[in-house]
């Protein structure tokens, strides 16, 4: 039979103790939608009784219809010294809409006898008591072996004894959580078949985090062992260094274990994880394995040639398998690739020899030479490709601009720094704007939209997402080349645009205004 | 007899082929000055024979004075179908004035047939040859085997042939290469016990890439099966998901398995990285094991409880064995360390609880939240000592700065397309100059020398060599703060400032005059 392997996701609990993270309920609610939609058995979404907006969620939660995946409620075993009855925190979990709970407990004799400070067998009558009560209740139970191989490790004999603690008491899985991160694979790999041999029938789950790099092999590792669900966060985030990092591991286990692990389709990976780090409000790492934009990058001469006689010779993995794309860096043939992929899905058909691509051909060429890199930065080519298909008139053409630093600043309550000013001329009219900003970009961004948002209404929709400069060629210092790439949405779609010029203020303009006439162009297009 | 294990970076090399990177030649000098100090064995610096910039890097070499670290010079076997003596590549390593180079050679029969498209014999006689040839040339050879991972699975015997060819010609390390990255560690494992039981006298390194998540995981497991030297680049920085991350790799395998690696002091690994990273241009990802932001900073209400009782209780080792600190006494410990540092330097002598020391960490304090960071950036650091510990009258105190940028600029034929004026007073006196530049910034430059000049004529030998912009927090878009670096020379030393704004302008003149300061001090200091 083929091997199976549970995904427990943790991206809106343990993730959400990740630096610089916070989820509004909409968010929480849109990131199980799309968990569900990948596929993972499981959704750690929150703690009921830790603050409201995770309550609330709990509570909207039956609006969703979901496919595949059981949300978890998570909580702690009770407190000392009270009845289960009692405990604010485990009443929660008993009312929470879900079937399943997830509670920890500390399996390491210091944590007990230290943090917790109480004693051995305290310890494990509150985890005996807490999973019981819960199971009484008629919830699934998974009990979170906190510690559990720092625990192992020092005193072997206890960490089991907690393990069939919630056993006994009625647990459906018993996680094995390694807490701080700092085991290497091997370690852990000895604990599990250790537990796997002392319950051999249980479902085990591995919950590693990677303060030693390791959270991903060790998740394999245990997984070699035994276990029978893996627990992570889809892109890793969660506290210090993160939790393993689900995208990479569904990968692995999938294509290089033959584990059947998520019940969606794998070529949806690259596109979900991207919907989740939107979510989430961060970057995916360029260099995150499968899903990170350099995961299928070449460079180097070598690897370039390689890779277009034949993709195995530097590709571990086809990228299509993971929804992911090649891309071939800064070179010329890449380039041709890359035009024509860009033009077809604007205008079908157009032969390699046909007069508008020979065109767009040697522009690309020109831009490239000027220090131009459309990797990254697709959308400001599509207006080049647009403004040469369609030939229209275009939508607005700048008069001038002045922007104007000073400091002192003459306003200094204003928390501004510039003043900018930008004349344009839209349908034969001329028009105007002034406005003050935080920095020269800044004036010159809100003077242009005080412009252009005249004429088209729909540009106030546009926001900002990321502003990127880098120095293209240093050893001129302050008279370097300078390229700024722009990411901007407007709430549906987003889209990077770019500028270079030795002259930032010009680079950062000619960014902005390809991402302004990239949103007229999509939008008259979809009129069509 | 305790073990040890090499060090081989390749940020150099390796890790150029990078998305996004680039080193200028002072770039590649200091960074091999920081890893020299770490204490690495080698480092993979370049091809002298790809391009113009590794030829210079490795003729400015001898002006270096290294403790511990080898520089190693990286090329291929030669091209089928001429003589070593006519091979170009070859000669360049041959005539490169480091003593090991490095030569990569294919393994996997697929490479050698549908790539190289020769026949096996011939691949085994260009490694051979090849090698014999640079050993002939007094080199010490490290044999890169391409893609050995792989071409063992495929042709285990050809593989090893490979190897074989190359020790038989006088190969002293051989480099088992993970090229592609997807192997997962027991597959790394199995192979390298392989290796070193047929090769047992011999040096046997392993080069992993990180495409399925287990670059670090795969280095340990190669270490545990024998290998005596592990490569990789210290950030993780390289092709596609990058190479083996060392700086994880040194904490582990120092750390953990007790298997000493570096010359230099494990304390030293967090700031190394941090300057490294500056000079790459990058920011180290908050999430990176031991020394990423996040790696000790806790979150949840239940970890920051027990870390307040004993830090153990969530974290794996103490951050400042590997020069991080705990998040929340944060820059508190790293900033006293690198203060007393500085301080000595200027004035040794001084308690850690002397008025001044007080007052500069206060100060430090303050600039670390403003999004100051001066690893890479230390003069401007020891202008606020300079101005602490001396209360010397200013230089100069700017009165104002006024920058003017517009499109289409009046005066076109200039190359220019802003105008700057700065007024300052220098010793009771006001002055005030213009400037035009090719930027607001290289306008304002300008203007602050012609001010300063007619004062302090010193200044005039002052040159920037290089000028680098970092967005810091990317989510405001364009009213973002943002972090200037320029590195300045005046023909003897050259020296590094930093400047962070929301306004760019103001972050480029807060460097700028941080730079100009440094150099007075400097002269002032020298005279005494």
């Amino acid at each position: 039979m083929e091997r199976r392997v549970a995904i427990f996701d943790s991206t809106l609990r343990d993730g959400s103790q990740g630096e610089g993270l916070s989820f509004s309920v909409d968010d929480k609610l849109r990131i199980v939608q799309l968990l569900d939609e990948l596929g993972v058995a499981y959704i750690e979404a929150g703690n009921p009784a830790s603050n409201v907006k995770d309550l609330s969620f709990f509570q909207r939660l039956g609006s969703l219809s979901l496919r595949t995946s059981q949300v978890v409620a998570f909580g702690s075993t009770r407190r000392a010294g009270i009845s289960c009855d009692e405990d604010r925190n485990l009443q929660s979990l008993a009312s929470c809409p879900v079937d399943v709970v997830a509670i920890f407990g500390k399996c390491w004799t210091f944590q007990v006898t230290d943090i917790l400070r109480i004693s051995l067998e305290e310890n494990l009558e509150l985890i005996r008591s807490s999973v019981a009560w819960l199971v009484g209740k008629g919830k699934r139970v998974f009990f979170d072996a906190e510690h559990f191989f720092d625990g192992w490790k020092e005193d072997r004999d206890y960490a089991m004894r907690c393990l069939e603690a919630a056993k006994e008491a009625g647990a459906e899985v018993l996680v094995l959580c390694e807490t701080r991160g700092g085991r290497l694979p091997d370690e852990v790999e000895e604990a599990v078949r250790d537990v796997v041999a002392t319950f051999p029938e249980d479902g085990i789950a591995i919950h590693a985090h990677n303060d030693s790099g390791c959270a991903v092999a060790s998740s394999l590792a245990a997984v070699k062992a035994g276990a029978s669900q893996v627990q992570g966060t889809l892109l890793g985030i969660g506290e210090r260094c993160g939790n393993a990092a689900l995208s990479t591991l569904i990968a692995d286990l999938e294509l290089k274990m033959g584990i059947r692990c998520i019940s969606g389709r794998l070529e949806q990976l690259g596109g979900i994880c991207k919907a989740v780090a939107a979510l989430c409000n961060i970057n995916i790492a360029p260099r995150s394995p499968y899903i990170g934009a350099s995961a299928f990058a070449h460079k180097g001469g070598m690897h370039i040639d390689g890779v277009l006689k034949d993709p195995k010779s530097f590709e571990h993995v086809r990228p299509e398998l993971v929804g992911s794309s090649r891309r071939l860096l800064m070179s010329e043939v890449a380039g041709r690739a890359l035009l024509m992929r860009r033009i077809e899905a604007v205008m079908p058909g157009l032969g390699k020899d046909s007069e508008p691509v020979v065109a767009l051909t040697e522009l690309l060429k020109a831009k490239e030479a000027e220090g131009y890199q459309y990797e990254g930065a697709e959308n400001s080519f599509d207006v080049l490709i647009y403004k040469e298909l369609f030939h229209s008139e275009p939508f607005f053409t700048l008069i001038h601009y002045q922007t104007i630093g000073s400091l002192p600043y003459a306003d200094p309550g204003s928390g501004a720094s510039h003043t900018a000013l930008v004349k344009a001329s839209v349908r034969g009219e001329s028009a105007i704007a002034a406005a003050e900003g935080r920095g020269p970009v800044n004036a010159l961004d809100k003077a242009l939209r005080g412009v252009l948002e005249q004429f088209y209404p729909s540009l106030r929709t546009v926001h900002l997402v990321d502003y990127k400069v880098r120095v293209l060629d240093g050893a001129d210092a302050t008279a370097s080349r300078v390229r700024v790439l722009i990411d901007s949405s407007d709430g549906q779609d987003s889209w990077s645009t770019i500028g270079v010029s030795s002259d930032i203020i010009k680079a950062s303009f000619l960014a902005l205004s390809d991402s302004m006439e990239y949103k007229l162009f999509k939008d008259r297009n979809r009129r069509r």
